[in-house]
This record gives structure tokens, C-alpha cells and sequence, in this order.
């Protein structure tokens, strides 16, 4: 898959304020007049929207951890082909709200599967389209889990019902992944307000620029 | 998985007569007073079966080859965690319509995605429990559409418009894997009537019954 664009995805736990860091870049890469998109998985994409549906489905508690990974995997490979790669190939930068590290971190780590078992179907499914860079949100799992809490308005969907010990698990495989490929990864301390994470994570992306 | 049963896959082209051949095999199976189930993916199995509305819904035409294996496999995995373990944990005989053997010649031979590769993520979902025994019906590829094209009551689903060079590959990955592991393939000549491919089969499954 020969590509021309910049694929940068943001990674996290939820509370880090991955949705509004993305609104913030996408407002300066405007100014700078370069062509992108902003997306994030499901993306869009109506056979992914179907698969997802599955997933996140709270009746759906009989449904065993390597399925889950599968079929992340399978949405994320559908993305991928009709969204992500179609935009690179026209040299657009892409702004994707998790990707693969999400995978790794909760299915691989979190739920137990084995890392390197999680990257491998995940690697059937991208092939060789990883991220030019990844901005990781790096926050604390009692500062998520709390900040989630307070965001009332927010829907709650059968993720966020694990445990205290299973977020902490996912932000050190994270960590892992960071320093594993430091040149990939920038992990950004995302415990201060949202304009000063916003704004060291403009600085990483700002330097990568084409 | 520990499991004490004994795991019994047909495999074959449609129009061999793999559903008559499980109905044949079935009634041999009760006379003997041993324990088994019945089963073809999705296996009944909720989880499954919403994942087989994605794959098999012909308005799907947009969906990437390696999108559907994954899927395939999320869909097995579950029916096998569900329905195909159990049964054999409590000593039962597994006689499964279509398994892994589908995946690797269907979408790693046929779709050209590659058989190592799609072997890789089955064995992320299926683990160590691959069949004991596996009944595969031989037929040509004219053979086989001349028989569904004959067989007008049944539905027709997405796959069955593919080419006959498609069923020729299939055919020959088959082929392959029966060669590759005789210990646990055995191939059966399907071109006769369903009464003498019956026999040949329920022979098969004798020699290995416990």
C-alpha cells in the first residue's frame, strides 16, 4: 500500500481528552491550509458500524476476550482499506482517534490475551500501514476513571465497567509501547488542563509536518 | 483446553453433500448409544450468528477479503468457546459442518490472501483444539456448481457467485492440507451417490471412534 500522507493517531485512556485534543489540532492544521481528515474507528464505515454494534452491545457479556480482539481487528481492517489508506494515497494527513496501541493495550494486556498474539492479527489486518506517529495521552487510571465519572453526560458503554486494576494494566502497556518505539510514540502528560495537553501536542505534531 | 471427546469436521465444497453425509453419520452415531452433537457454524450461538448476518449479507459487496476472514474467525472462536469445547469436556463426539480447513482454502487459497497467513489468526482462535478427525468430500469444481445450480430450493448466499476458477483453487488447497496432514484428513470421493460417500464416510469415523 504505497501512501503520500501523514498518519498520526492519538492513544489513551478514556478521560485523557483524546476528543477534544483532536478538535484543537484539527482547528490548527486548518491554518496551515494542508489537507486532512479526522476520523476514528468505527469511521463511518458501514460494514465496521455493524461490527461494532457487536462489540459494544451490553447484552453481549457472554462473548469471550479473543472474539472481541477479532473483530476489532476486522472493523479496524475495513476502516482502514475504504477510509485511511484512500486519504494517504491522495496525501492528506490523517487524524485517527485510536488504532492499533488501543488494541494492544486493552485486548493484548488488559484482558490477558498476550500482546504479541493481539499484534499479530492486528498486523493481518493493517499490514504494513502503521501510524507515522502517535500521540499518547498519558494520564493516571484513578485521574481517568475520575474524570470520566464526572463527565455525567457521557454514555456509558461496557468497557468502562472493568476495574481500577485493568486501566492501570492498559496506561503500563502503553508505557511499554512508548519507550519500545520511541520514534513512533510521543507520550504527552496529560494530567493538566486541556490547552496545555493540546498544546504539547500540537509541538509534537507541528514537527512532523511534511 | 483439556477435552476428553473426539472433534469431527467435514469439509468440502458446497454440493458435495456435506449436510446429507452429518444426517447419515448422525443416525449411524445414535445406534451406537455414544454421546454427540451436531453442530455447523455459527452453531446457534447469538454472538455468531450476528456476526454471520455481516458476512453472508450479499448487500456487503464492499467487504475486504481480510476483513471477512477475521470475521470468520471471530464467529468461530466464539461457536468453539461456546458449544464445540463443552461438549467435548463432557466426552461427547463433535461432528462439525465446516471448520478451519473452510478458512484456509475459502479465504487464504480462494480470496489469495494467503493460506500461512490465515492459518496464523485461526489458530489465534481456535488454540490447541484442532478436529482429531476431518472428513473431507471430494468433488470437482464443475461437479459441485452443477450440483447447486440443480438443487433449486436452496438460498443462495454471497459466495456462491464467485467463478469456477475460484472453486478450482479451493478444490486444490483442500487438496494440499489433506496431503499435508494425513494423520488427521481423510479424503473421500464424493463424485458417486450420496449412499456410497455416506458409507465410506461413517467408515472413516469408525476406525477413530473411542
Amino acid at each position: 500500500m504505497k501512501k503520500n500522507g501523514l498518519f498520526v493517531t492519538l492513544e489513551g485512556p478514556d478521560g485523557a481528552g483524546k476528543t477534544s485534543v483532536m478538535e484543537i489540532l484539527a482547528a490548527r492544521l486548518k491554518e496551515t491550509g494542508k489537507p486532512f481528515i479526522q476520523t476514528r474507528e468505527p469511521g463511518g464505515i458501514r460494514i465496521s458500524e455493524m461490527i461494532r454494534e457487536i462489540i459494544l452491545d451490553q447484552a453481549n457479556t457472554e462473548m469471550d476476550a479473543r472474539t472481541e480482539a477479532l473483530l476489532y481487528a476486522a472493523a479496524r481492517r475495513q476502516h482502514l482499506v475504504q477510509k485511511i489508506v484512500p486519504a494517504l494515497q491522495e496525501g492528506k494527513i490523517v487524524l485517527c482517534d485510536r488504532f492499533i496501541d488501543s488494541s494492544i493495550a486493552y485486548q493484548g494486556a488488559g484482558r490477558g490475551i498476550g500482546t504479541e498474539e493481539v499484534r499479530e492479527i492486528n498486523r493481518f489486518a493493517i499490514g504494513s500501514t502503521m501510524p507515522d506517529l502517535t500521540i499518547l495521552l498519558d494520564l493516571s487510571a484513578e485521574e481517568g476513571l475520575a474524570r470520566i465519572a464526572r463527565n455525567k453526560g457521557r454514555e456509558v458503554n461496557r468497557l468502562d465497567s472493568e476495574s481500577l486494576e485493568f486501566h492501570r494494566i492498559v496506561r503500563a502497556e502503553y508505557e511499554t509501547i512508548a519507550e519500545t518505539e520511541p520514534e513512533r510514540v510521543i507520550r504527552i502528560d496529560a494530567s493538566g488542563t486541556l490547552e496545555e495537553t493540546a498544546e504539547k501536542a500540537w509541538a509534537s505534531l507541528k514537527s512532523r509536518l511534511p
